[in-house]
């Protein structure tokens, strides 16, 4: 309320009272007061009430609120159902406006200010996380493979004539049971540029960029003719972040664009390290991470940072209409809620379970026979060999791999001994394994963040359940042969 | 906001485009000034987000939202779960204090605003509804025999002799099937005091209070014995409202006090006609209705009013310790919603839809030789009678209500012949009907606030085909017997 | 959703996910089959899904949520206000009938359920917390000074004669500032009958009850004139609970009624521990608890419970008229949530903070010249001498008060050397300290149910800077004079 | 609850009322088993409650909500805040998956039902809209402009030589006083394409596709090098919609892919028309829609639909990663709550404000010297000619525009006589008119779905003001000159 309210409200109810409810609400203003003069994550989380309170204020300044509007428009911000309105605190009007999903909306003052301040808070949070030279960030309502689209569709006009990505090679394939799908190639075919696939090199367990296999790609190619390199932080094990600073060296001596794939990589500070690392003695274009893979949010948004304004700007501008502000309300939310201090402590905890996680799946793997990969450049993922589940039945991998499904162990990978694959007309061999031929089958089990402990112990004991009961069926399968 | 607020706003979103959201900002303060000022119902609903940013300003100011309290009370509004205190709004407090339910609280500065507001919009459509000179009321969170309780024993502090409640008989039986009880009558049990029954007289169709028993009972009982009259307005057919007019002249004359069950009589502006002539006339101490029947909002609340406001006050003192200030609530929210428009809408329609269920019925009844009794002075409810069923066979009528029951039909009461029924040690004849031998059975419904003309179509259409039943089961019993 | 709709679903996505999905939904309805089984807090707490899974399922069965509902009686749950229905999860029919707040409603099964479940759960949490004999309750939606009215008003019919209350003294000041108003007393004259207080002995710094004086007051009134004792368990130190035990056999020997005041006992061991013995040896007739302080829900619930089955009934049907089911909504959401655990978890810290209250008091009162009263029977509250501050000046004390108020430190009181105050026609020396005349000035803070470390940390804090300021403007006064 | 748990209530509570209770669930089951068997927008809308009850049911089916689940991947649908959890109804995984937007999700059942029966719905009211021939449609959450390029994008893959997207020309504009762009254009540039941009013909007011300067470019660029013709069907006046059936001929005649921009044209009968006429004579492979525009949901999704369920869902596999539900669940929310019917009865208010609109510009054109232009082919949009406000003063056009977003009037239009514009390299003369050389400034007001009879009244008041105030302005400075 304002102060001619607070006035005629002293008039009902003690003055005293009064004044100190109005100077409680100040307490309100100040908290919002430092977000708009800062543009920065609070320190401590702000309260759920100051959060609705903020986000009611923004709605009332949005047209479609307005108490005296009228709208003669196509597009006016109606809505029909009040469950739609009030999920989305009446901020109706999305984001951005047609050709650049970073513009000011002016029939939405409300909306525009909280596109603005949620790229700001991310863009803090980025640097807090890591990446201290950031210079610019958006939030977009597309998953991390679309944003990816968006910046080599916006490189193309900066290099017309060039047609190749190259990329150090990741597999992912979302689920057992499931087409299998190697997405990122998919991705650059989608952009209509030629994939150039470069096989990793096997150091010790882990699955590492081989930079001379780069390099002489670009050579071979014409740097001239490459779009960019797109390399990869985080990942699944044995696969182990790509070596950034190289790669970004590379690019840099070859003025080869680099763009990043950071998909999970915010909740890590050794990928963000090695973002940071890469930019400050090389070249990296653009950075690209999922929303709620990093802040716990739904699915459907991403961030695109870079540390050159202007190009980040390019990009922002080659989004065509207006976009959902859906996943950049939900991101500002719970930044608000939680604030630095509880990002930061939900980062450390994850690192916490991440070794807590190692220990238990090299004791479990102790026990059956087989043991926990050496991955130490993967800060996420964790591989359990399954050699011997292999030896002992030639179905036994997948088959682990439903009954974890079934006994709701979600997100362990199974990967058996690869077979060949054929996506988009590329042929891929030891599909799954990042690898033409990785020596054994393997589990893999990510520490991400909002893990809990509770999900390391349960995990644990319902796959050491599934591998007893496995061996036992191999056992009697193996009698029943004899 | 604040202008502050505003003013850093302009520095991240175009000055001219916040200006604008900052004037319906505006907007909006000023349908919030007008409440203060004036603590009348608005002309117009307010919109839902208007509501809700009222009732966050309202919660900003009750000390359990204080960002920077510390409370080492025993009572400091704090709350477990996060779905109750959201759906409180944050209210939390509740309204009044030991002692007084209308009293401010000092940790509330918005509950108390809350509360106090709310007694006054609620004064205010009281009028509206036709009691124009009402002087006072309040929101009490207790159902109306329990508010009608708390008017008695605030009698006994000024006649502490007395011992008696002068009631016009009213028969009161929630729903079929269930344990018979005298609602009134318990009530005035259970306040201590002696209950005189007068019976009514059958004047046509209709059940009117008989006005001379009313004053021979006083005489024979001795006015200063007597605590008070207690009358009812809003009742089922075929009883008709007290003549208020007259029993106002008698208490005053009498100089014995006159409390109203108005229960739902403020969706009528006949019943609130005959309270404002009653005060205007005679004397009526207080009047209560129902919160939930009249302005459709849950069970629970009642409003206690009167014409003068020390003996209201008084009353409110009366209530030992605070209240749940979710009654309140529930009707500040829905007559802020509403309007005086929306709200008066409501009543003309119910007026309307009167009418139609009175010729539906009528038509009803003649298709069946059935007859819709004539009562003109009960503008609610309305009875048909039942004779042709009860001569088809004994059970038919309870079993009609069973029917009526199980078709999803409800609020539709059937009255059988009466039985004897003892209540508290008072015998009745003829219980249900209001008298001791009403001519003949009948079914009541209502056209109450709320109500739908596809209440009425469906209603019936399932009466229609259950009668029809019923005589053709009828029918084949007697052919069976035959 | 039903099985037919799972096998429908199966059709349009793959049958083993949505046979995952439905045998998920089991193991939410297998929550609720152990509440409705067993009709006690569960062990864990519920997610919130299947808290508001579980009440848009008890929804559902209530009439005015019938998709073919059509009604034309005069309360048919009809809500205006989406805000309204929403807020309440569209259960609006309130609990109980005219004349049992226990009883079914036939319009609403899932209301009824919510009343029988509700009192149920907190029926097994008042065992859990210590009356483990405890043998039924039920929640009413009135403040503990109502219900305690109620249980007086059931006395009545067992006891016509009686006229007195006997009550061991208890001064209840909400607040400094507002007017003076004594509670319990009030309270019992609003009941129609005469309070007989009697004065506590002070033991130490404690005051406790005067055992012989109150069989004194019996034996000079007659015990069948006494409608009943009554006492109290929680209350601001130096007062301590009453003697129980005591009073209870005192109770059973001269065959009088005992109702406690156990306002906010529930969450102390020690306050459960005094009723549960008291009556294994004497007699209690009802022990009646505030929600709010208890189960940090919104003011306007409470608890009236018992060892008599049939008497708690008899208080449940003199509750006059249906009532609201938002204080039962409020307390069942609450331990479903927090589950016996977390409810658990919430009294076990308070415990400690207690002791790190008492600590923090101790050495802040050392640093001031003043001294921490040793009170160890009250589990609760503690008391702080403010001799020193007196000593001073003699307006410090009051000044304290309204400091600690302005600094947002909510539920501290301050006691200055009492004055008399007439309250109803009794005259008490030294109000607001439980005696006529206690030796010193003291502060009050308890550690309540919530309560966080982090709020004693601030309450010391900023008591400890008024302190100062005091003294030191104290001092300067004093230059000021010479 | 299942049957189990009813059976349990039924001792708790009378076993008719609660056999009434599970009879009115299964009417909720019931409903919802025919949007699962048919895959159709209901008739009647559905109530908010058996929405909500639908919702939670699919979220319980989501592995986030499984109540024993541990997750040990990098993406578990984890929540950070619960205010977010509770804005989408606990749907967390988003839609789809990597590689494709309609694929089923292992890990959440209940969204991947969600986005079936979205896509389901959504094509049935397509088919009621008009379209009675499309055979498939998918939701996406991104903007018309966006799913445009996607369609794009998808045909490159079958006509990988094409460079041209041939254009009828169609300016648009969306505010005055911000930078101008012409979205289509950019789009094309942005799909790396080279639009073809052919100039529109003048019959009467109206600006009609040269269907002759259509055919002269396809022949002098060469069927095979062009990608496809992009029509457009809602337009602002005096541009009318493209020559659909031609085009499409034409089209199918020369073997050219046919997008069609429909952005919001779902809600006008004609417009549906010509695409369904389009289809049957000719050709058209995808029309795509805005979600927001035509159904009253937030910003952020659009429609993609078409003829060939194979091209379709090509389309839909070129979506790379999965996406945000929060367009599907807007949309579904509320075709759900208003049901065929309610949809409908927009769709003929409408229809009949546009009829009101007209007329009211007319005479208000008359009055003031000014004249509607005759524009029968566009169904929504209107444009009233300004040549006496240009006469009067060379700013006045332009003046009026910020008039009126003071004035709270959004959606206005106001064009004034073109200037040229270069957009990515094309020079457009009369830029924002779609014409060269349209013949007078003009001012465009929209019927669209939503508006209501009040926002025409209060627009034609308000701009009748302006227009005043404007007229007085100019004399009076032409008054001064002289």
């Amino acid at each position: 309320m304002n102060s001619d309210n607070f006035n005629l409200s002293e008039k009902i109810v003690s003055p005293s009272y009064i004044r100190q409810g109005s100077q409680a609400r100040r307490g309100h203003e100040q908290l919002i007061r430092q977000l708009l003069e800062q543009g920065k994550c609070p320190e401590e989380g702000w309260s759920e009430s100051t959060v609705e309170l903020f986000l009611s204020e923004l709605a009332v300044m949005d047209s479609n609120n307005f108490l005296g509007n009228c709208g003669v428009g196509e597009r006016e911000g109606r809505v029909a159902s009040s469950l739609v309105a009030r999920r989305h605190y009446r901020l109706i009007h999305g984001i951005g406006r047609s050709g650049d999903i970073a513009a000011i909306q002016p029939k939405a003052a409300g909306s525009s200010l909280l596109n603005k301040l949620t790229n700001s808070v991310v863009l803090d949070v980025l640097k807090l996380a890591g990446v201290r030279s950031v210079a610019s960030c958006f939030v977009v309502p597309m998953a991390t493979g679309m944003s990816l689209t968006l910046c080599f569709l916006t490189l193309r006009h900066r290099r017309p004539k060039a047609r190749y990505i190259i990329w150090p090679r990741i597999d992912q394939k979302s689920c057992f049971k499931s087409m299998i799908t190697c997405f990122t190639l998919l991705l650059t075919v989608f952009s209509g540029f030629e994939p150039v696939v470069v096989e990793n090199v096997l150091e010790g367990d882990e699955l590492r960029t081989d930079l001379e296999a780069v390099e002489r790609k670009i050579e071979e190619l014409g740097a001239e003719n490459i779009l960019c390199v797109h390399s990869t932080t985080s990942c699944f094990a044995p696969r182990v972040p790509d070596r950034l600073e190289e790669l970004s060296s590379l690019c840099s001596k070859h003025d080869i664009p680099h763009i990043v794939n950071n998909a999970y990589g915010v909740q890590s500070s050794k990928c963000m390290h090695l973002i940071q690392q890469g930019a400050r003695v090389g070249r990296i274009d653009a950075f690209v991470q999922s929303l709620d893979k990093n802040f716990m949010v739904p699915v459907g948004g991403a961030i695109i940072a870079g540390f050159d304004e202007s190009f980040i700007q390019e990009i922002s501008k080659m989004y065509p209409g207006r976009a959902s502000a859906s996943p950049s309300l939900d991101v500002l939310i719970t930044l608000l809620t939680l604030g630095v201090c509880g990002y930061k402590k939900y980062l450390s905890e994850r690192k916490e379970i991440y070794s807590f996680l190692a220990e238990q799946l090299k004791s479990l793997a102790s026990a059956h026979g087989e043991r926990l990969l050496h991955t130490p450049h993967n800060p996420i993922s964790l591989a359990m060999s399954l050699d011997g589940l292999q030896a002992n039945s030639d179905k036994a991998v997948t088959q682990l791999g439903s009954m974890l499904f079934t006994r709701q162990v979600s997100g362990a990978r199974v990967i058996p001994l690869g077979k060949e694959q054929t996506v988009s007309g590329h042929t891929f061999r030891g599909f799954m394994s990042h690898s033409e031929s990785y020596p054994c089958p393997y589990l893999n089990a990510a520490s991400a963040v909002g893990i809990t402990r509770e999900d390391v112990t349960v995990c644990i004991k319902r796959l050491d359940k599934c591998l007893k009961t496995l061996k036992k069926e191999g056992e009697e399968s193996r009698d029943m042969r004899l």
